[in-house]
């Protein structure tokens, strides 16, 4: 049976001036969409309550892990039952047993979904297309795979909240030449890349189309739509990619680097930008 | 001057059966509360639009990124200034240029600000803390730190996803004796917990204040957060905490373990619930 948790794609392997094109297989990435169905004095109410970016796989687990980690049910004995949609595997519906009100709190007060990571947060699941407002256009953008290997020497020696502890993400900008231009680090690696994208923006300088974006840790599919927002076209991650950044960074003409090494790396896509000299 | 990015604490460190008290950083993370201030047909309007727990620094440009990168600002000059509120450093307030509409778009259909991240999309910053129905109580857990040592060699054998693709994350619950109950695997750490979680739940096995959470990667605020709502007293994660993970963790008497090796591990709080023999 296929494990719905992994997806098998085909890759380009690159080292020692050679490139194999190889079958790989990296994680799945999809939005789970949870729905909340309870009683109210006029009657059944079904809400969508969020939307995360998760591996499928115990599905029914995690809605009802969320609603109680978050507070929303409070009685570990509140639910019904959990259902899947008919029409929509991403989709789950949570049913209360009667009598139980979710704490839905601030709802009507907090009343922007928008979140701070992107895309979870968002009550559906058409909430977490963004489109970009740079044309996607032609370019010529040559990077030497030479130039990759060293990107972490100058990674380490800005980086230095992490020397400090250990436990910080980075997001980094860097012309096609490989000169440094900007780095960021925070907790939250969406916030690393904010900062990074905001920046340019408040010098006027976006597009940020010349220039590649390194990232300390795995690139998820929100960390490859923000740089899409961002119009970046080269993106280098340290970690691996999940299904979705591949498939995003595929639809939008970006060259998705992952498991970037000091002597080799993969290519998710767009390795056409990349010169192997 | 002192980086602001940065705590110092004291921590005890573990290995080759000694404990030393050393002075140690973590990363601070601290929430950042982003209002947008526009002009309307009927005057202007303040909103709060996200909070995102970030490492403080380069607030401005994070709350331009994100605006930007999520679609609410569609122009790059959109921005007529950033301010810091006065009375809160962890606020900051957008001020749009006259003309400009943000993007809230499906704001009104999507009404919960309830997100996937436990913390983030939440639209203020009273809205981060959630209280656990369990009470605290006392316990006599105790926990051989040889056992600590062996924790992984389980984890790798459970790991399937993540010996697939090298791409995720996982959570995983063990008995004070060390024996493997539970793992689960994806893309989005907190997501990986909450299925833990609806485990236990959905078998009427909570709280898990018998348990071990081991966690494969960092433990920030939220994870934390989210093991305190399930009873959870002891955590060991593989990478770093964060500066407020910590102080969440001693704000509820939860043992919390750090750069856990094979040979050795810190302990940022509650640590006489290890056994040193």
């Amino acid at each position: 049976m296929k494990d719905k948790r992994v997806e098998n794609i085909q890759i380009h392997k690159v080292g020692s001036d050679k490139i194999d094109e190889v079958a790989d297989k990296v994680a799945v990435e999809e939005p789970l969409q949870i729905q909340l169905l309870y009683s109210t004095a006029t009657g059944q109410m079904l809400k969508d309550i969020a939307v995360t970016m998760r591996t499928p796989g115990n599905d029914e687990e995690l809605a009802a892990g969320f609603l109680f980690t978050e507070g929303i049910i409070k009685d570990p004995q509140a639910i019904n039952e959990i259902k899947r949609s008919h029409s929509d595997e991403n989709i789950v519906e949570v049913v209360l047993k009667e009598n139980i009100i979710p704490a839905l709190g601030n709802a009507a007060r907090n009343f922007y979904t928008t979140s701070s990571c992107g895309v979870c947060g968002k009550a559906s699941i058409d909430a977490i297309n963004t489109v970009s407002v740079f044309a996607a256009g032609k370019d010529n953008l040559l990077i030497n795979a030479s130039l990759l290997y060293h990107l972490q020497d100058t990674i380490k020696e800005q980086q230095q909240v992490f020397e400090d502890t250990g436990g910080i993400h980075a997001s980094a900008l860097f012309d096609c030449g490989g000169k440094f231009i900007l780095l960021r680090e925070d907790v939250g690696r969406h916030n690393a890349l904010d900062k990074i994208i905001g920046a340019a923006l408040m010098k006027n300088e976006l597009p940020l189309n010349g220039c590649l974006l390194f990232l300390s840790g795995r690139a998820s599919f929100e960390l490859v739509q923000k740089a899409v927002m961002a119009g970046i076209k080269i993106i280098a991650a340290v970690g691996a990619p999940s299904s979705l950044a591949v498939e995003m960074a595929k639809e939008n003409g970006i060259t998705l680097i992952g498991f970037l090494k000091s002597n080799r790396f993969n290519v998710y896509c767009g390795k056409d930008r990349i010169n192997l000299k």
